[in-house]
């Protein structure tokens, strides 16, 4: 095993197909530009499934879940047991994410990449354990050169597993009692913001003085790693933790792979932050679903150039976020694939059907 | 026939089931809040059905249809036959909302409530009109009292149908080159804006100048009518069209029969407003699915006091915007019907299952 995989070639998208897919943008009943976002998701789509007439009707979920030693430093509102009880609503159906993925038609994987305790075979859990929970990454990196190559692989296999599985947008997910801790953190170092009290939200619920705490809890990792914070991997390992490098793993694969990524909120965010600092080629294959609640998110879109569809208060993580914004897509989708054209209704256009024109907001 | 219909009594919503709604969303296993707007929207709908656990599975769309008298002053970037065009074309299953009615599995109706020429017997359509366009409102009044009386009840009518047939929620849209134009007016009148230029946008995509002129019919309008813009009705019988003033009886008459209303855009809005102007007990009844590009919709929305839950830059009318947000209510119905409490998972809480707690972005 190995990190050399992490530097095989990412697959380049179609500009040809963006381009056809504006043109029959164009042609479509409706002012041209009328559709707004769902016009240019669209076009995106094309060029990435390198189709004129995108699809996502193929759509997977995965959420990857561990645990975070800093848990232990009081920054979540839950204690760290609740990873592992979460795994089992998952398997149960009864999370965020269960009912989400059921209603939108798309299969569900939770993958074990390393909850505190084992927790056992479950269905619809796969085990890609890297370890028992990170180390509390204020006195220690948050886990070995090893865990980091699992970790990162177990997020590769879902990619892989996505593919053979004729996947036609992949959605990763994240659970882990005190991981916006651990996402903030490795924001700061990316982004080299040296106060953490810019990026530092309430996760889950923190009061006021709870996210003072957690922004000191950072501050003191980003002091301890200092000098070791250099290269994207390098601040992985340290500041990260299991799922989110799984995450991490997920994005470039998915590059390589050619499969679109819908990313879900602010840990995502920050996986797929440390996939571009590592494959600048990986970004356009990532699409994005939301603007978390969570304040460092917006930071991070920023660094990542990225627009959100939606913006709708949502702080849940799961992937929740992501698999939201998947009947927007399909809907872009059919729309795309089922308007006339002017040309088609006999419709007075503005200046011909190449030019298009029509009815709507007159 | 009379406005006297419009003073009947406007429905109590019941915050019992508001507040119920809320302890559930309380329950769930997710940190409280955490869906963000998922969880306000579905909890407005409890209040609005009744009900603990709301459904908008019957959705019904209806789109009034008409011409304006001011489209002849080049106001639109469209001939005025396209409002008759897209009529044929929503019949004939091809224009953006005729798509996403068939997606989204609700049934769309369309009501010509005054095109400049009678389109005739077109499956689908149902033939309202209260006159052949409106009169240019530069010059007149853009129609009479029995004409407004007609449009009034054009839309009253189609949610007594929506009611009869059980809809739990109604969407409203418009078609009519110009009718920005006449929304645009009526939003003037009611704000007290003196500068048309501050609310008036491209429409279907006018170029700097067109928008300009628009601005510059505008003031014309508003001038002409000053010393009689004093009470809704007449505001709305003078500036506006026989599509917004249908959506203005659709409003009434929803907020009358308990039918919830999710609004579209730019044009529905103004027609919204109009409403709660005349009856200010609408207000509770409608829902607003998103923001439109154009500029002059914050402005209304402020009014209303509403925060739309998309903003997808979308301009096109139809009632596309408001078809587009129907699964993101769905999934939130969805989403609190079936997600497991805490007690039921047995997931660790923050302080028992009365106050909730739980995993996501930890």
């Amino acid at each position: 095993m190995s990190f050399s995989w992490l530097v095989d070639p990412i697959r380049d998208i179609s500009s040809m197909h963006g381009k056809r897919a504006i043109a029959r943008q164009q042609r479509l009943t409706k002012p041209p530009g009328s559709l707004g976002r769902l016009e240019t998701v669209v076009v995106e789509l094309a060029a990435l499934q390198g189709r004129v007439d995108p699809v996502v009707e193929r759509v997977r979920i995965v959420v990857f879940a561990a645990d975070h030693g800093v848990a232990g430093a009081g920054v979540s509102a839950y204690p760290q047991a609740v990873t592992v009880e979460m795994i089992r609503n998952f398997s149960r159906g009864g999370a965020a994410i269960s009912v989400l993925a059921r209603e939108i038609d798309a299969p569900l994987e939770v993958v074990d990449v390393g909850a505190l305790r084992d927790p056992g075979s479950l269905p619809g859990v796969i085990s890609r354990r890297a370890g028992s929970g990170t180390a509390d990454f204020r006195v220690a990196p948050a886990m070995s050169g090893e865990a980091l190559e699992l970790a990162l692989i177990a997020g590769a296999e879902a990619i892989h597993r996505a593919g053979d599985a004729g996947c036609e947008l992949f959605i990763g997910g994240e659970m882990g009692i005190g991981n916006t801790t651990a996402a903030t953190a490795l924001a700061c170092a990316l982004l080299n913001e040296l106060d953490p009290t810019r990026l530092t939200g309430p996760g889950t619920g923190l009061d006021r003085l709870g996210v003072a705490r957690k922004a000191a809890v950072i501050a003191e990792a980003l002091a301890h790693h200092r000098s070791a914070l250099t290269d994207p991997l390098e601040i992985l390992r340290r500041l990260g933790g299991f799922e989110i490098a799984a995450l991490v793993g997920a994005c470039i694969a998915a590059g390589q792979c050619g499969i679109p990524v819908l990313v879900d909120g602010f840990i995502v965010s920050v996986a797929a932050l440390v996939a571009v600092r590592l494959r600048p080629e990986v970004r356009p294959w990532l699409l994005f679903a939301h603007e978390s609640a969570e304040p460092g998110h917006r930071r991070v879109l920023a660094a990542l150039h990225a627009d959100p569809l939606l913006h709708l208060e949502m702080r849940l993580g799961e992937a929740s976020g992501a698999a939201i914004a998947v009947p927007l897509l399909r809907l872009a989708c059919a729309l795309h694939r089922q308007m006339a054209t002017f040309a088609e209704a006999g419709i007075s256009g503005g200046g011909g059907d190449e030019e298009g024109g029509g009815g709507g907001e007159g």
